[in-house]
């Protein structure tokens, strides 16, 4: 090879985007490929929903502070909230693992125990995997299969002016969650004397270690016939989805920092480091929250549900995607949260 | 964790069964969960096939001698062959990767051409992934998605007493692939000056780096009729798929020496590295042919695809599996090949 191109230098989804540029769907089947939360297959009628993830030690994970169960719970929580994401019930994963011989049967056992309790109460099927050594550390990779009626599928590029842009759940804990746990490994490593003191911080832990999916959500929409216009679901953080839906849908928005649903415990956690609660809501991932968009004349039936929370509304593509601080100020949304010095 | 059990003390097949002993399948739409090719999900009459399979560096491949374009192309087939093993026709693909900083896009887009390749010659369609780093390696996982009908689903549990015992293609090659690459690249290390002549050895070296599916086969299954008591495909060698089939199907075989197909190029290598050329057959793996069982009412339309050998016939369960050598004797079958010294 004469050139060599730094992967870096697209980030991923300019990576995605270059590798698959020139892929023509052939199936007939294929409803929905590449690039919504999932992929969709016709099946005469109802539609199969697939996809996929891959986690990689020290890259999505680190061991030294998270148990195997818990790793094992998430890996299927984090496909399963991609089903969720397009309205679907998930109802097999497939799960393939490979790992070094540092691991023992025991461990291996304890990470399927959490596969299993998860498959448990979201009542799906492990259908099939594959299982292989590396030469370091742990790979999972997760394929998620679900169920929609073709009606319902709700993809991230219907957003319409005016709808309301609704999260559920609180964000930003997730991340907090993941920086207490970054501190105290680089305490313990300079001095393994000290033991790591989370007991108050429970809440923030417990959500970057063992995120839920939103069943309860999608159960909703459906007892209440909401259909929301564009869904996605959070795991890169707040601001970097708005403006997935926002591209996709052809609009802007308009958001209100008060309204950003952020918990009390990771609020109070946030101020002991200085860091802006908001900033962790708009950039911090893994919340696995949904995001969705959804008519006005829909907000009755919403505010029965005190896990949604409204946030802002659509506008036109030419008024861009801001938020409006606690202050009065108008900032622009980026992926990184928001630019203090744009319009 | 207080006990330690090393995972080499129970082999690939003893850790799938260990880890999902207690698992149940919960809903009513999968129809065929694991120990199988693949599994089958119910919708509707017609039936999803899925696959999946995970493929890491150093492993199951080396990049020494494996050219990225190559690899891409056989992570697709090795997916693929699962689902024509079920008498399916895959439709899509899901694909994951993690490589480390040492690959280029470049490096990657040459893998990419290999899967696209391998999808419009089978007519699939990549739906989905997910790119990712990793600390060490390449890593691949793929999850192929097939279609098929209720009625046409061939598992490895039908073979019955009196059936054919059928393989396509020919056994053995890719293996001798391996043992020449893995050959050549040892002495190219001790003497990077000695350039590797593989002239005369393209078929075994193509069998190892660039497989076909049988999708030849299942389409002539198709057009002529025929439907297969179990099938499998041959991914770790003609003697272990063989007693897989004999195991879940509750039967015994024979199966004659001189049926085995062995091509004539992967022959002659056997026996300059004095290998037995049949031992090559029944313990290499890699070669993705189908091993089927067939009613023997059914001979007169197998005949007419050359693509096809007879090999033997499926016994009681109380005969056992056995082999009858070109001399004449009988031996054991075992999952390495034959017992010399069995009955």
């Amino acid at each position: 090879m004469e050139n060599r191109t730094e992967i870096s230098a697209l980030g991923e989804f300019g990576l995605i985007d270059h590798l698959t540029k020139n892929f023509e769907v052939q199936n007939a089947s294929t409803i929905l490929s590449m690039g919504d939360d999932a992929a969709v297959i016709d099946h005469f009628g109802k539609q199969t929903v697939i996809s996929t993830d891959m986690l990689v030690e020290n890259i999505h994970f680190d061991l030294m502070y998270t148990p195997l169960k818990h790793l094992g719970y998430k890996s299927v929580i984090v496909n399963l909230s991609d089903i969720y994401a397009m309205n679907g019930t998930p109802t097999q994963i497939t799960m393939s693992i490979a790992f070094s011989n540092r691991f023992s049967l025991e461990a291996l056992d304890d990470f399927y125990e959490g596969v299993y309790a998860a498959c448990e109460k979201y009542n799906v099927d492990l259908i099939g995997g594959d299982t292989s050594s590396s030469q370091k550390g742990f790979i999972i990779s997760v394929t998620a299969i679900g169920e929609i009626t073709a009606e319902k599928m709700v993809k991230r590029n219907g957003a319409k002016k005016g709808d309301l842009l609704c999260v559920t759940g609180d964000v930003g804990a997730a991340f907090l969650g993941l920086t207490l746990l970054e501190r105290e490994k680089k305490i313990y490593l300079e001095n393994p004397q000290i033991q790591p003191d989370l007991e108050n911080e429970q809440y923030i832990v417990g959500r970057l270690l063992k995120p839920e999916a939103r069943k309860d959500i999608v159960e909703f929409f459906d007892k209440e016939d909401l259909l929301p216009t564009s869904m996605m679901d959070v795991s890169d953080g707040l601001s970097s989805e708005i403006l997935h839906i926002c591209k996709q849908s052809n609009v802007g928005c308009k958001m209100y920092e008060d309204k950003i649903p952020v918990n009390e415990q990771a609020k109070q956690f946030a101020y002991k480091l200085e860091l802006d609660p908001t900033a962790c809501a708009l950039s911090g991932g893994e919340d696995y929250e949904l995001l969705f968009t959804i008519p006005q004349s829909d907000y009755d039936k919403l505010v029965l549900n005190e896990q949604i929370s409204v946030i802002g509304y659509i506008t036109d593509f030419e008024e861009g995607a801001h938020i409006i601080t606690k202050g009065g100020n108008t900032h622009k949304l980026t992926a990184q949260g928001w630019n203090a010095f744009g319009g």
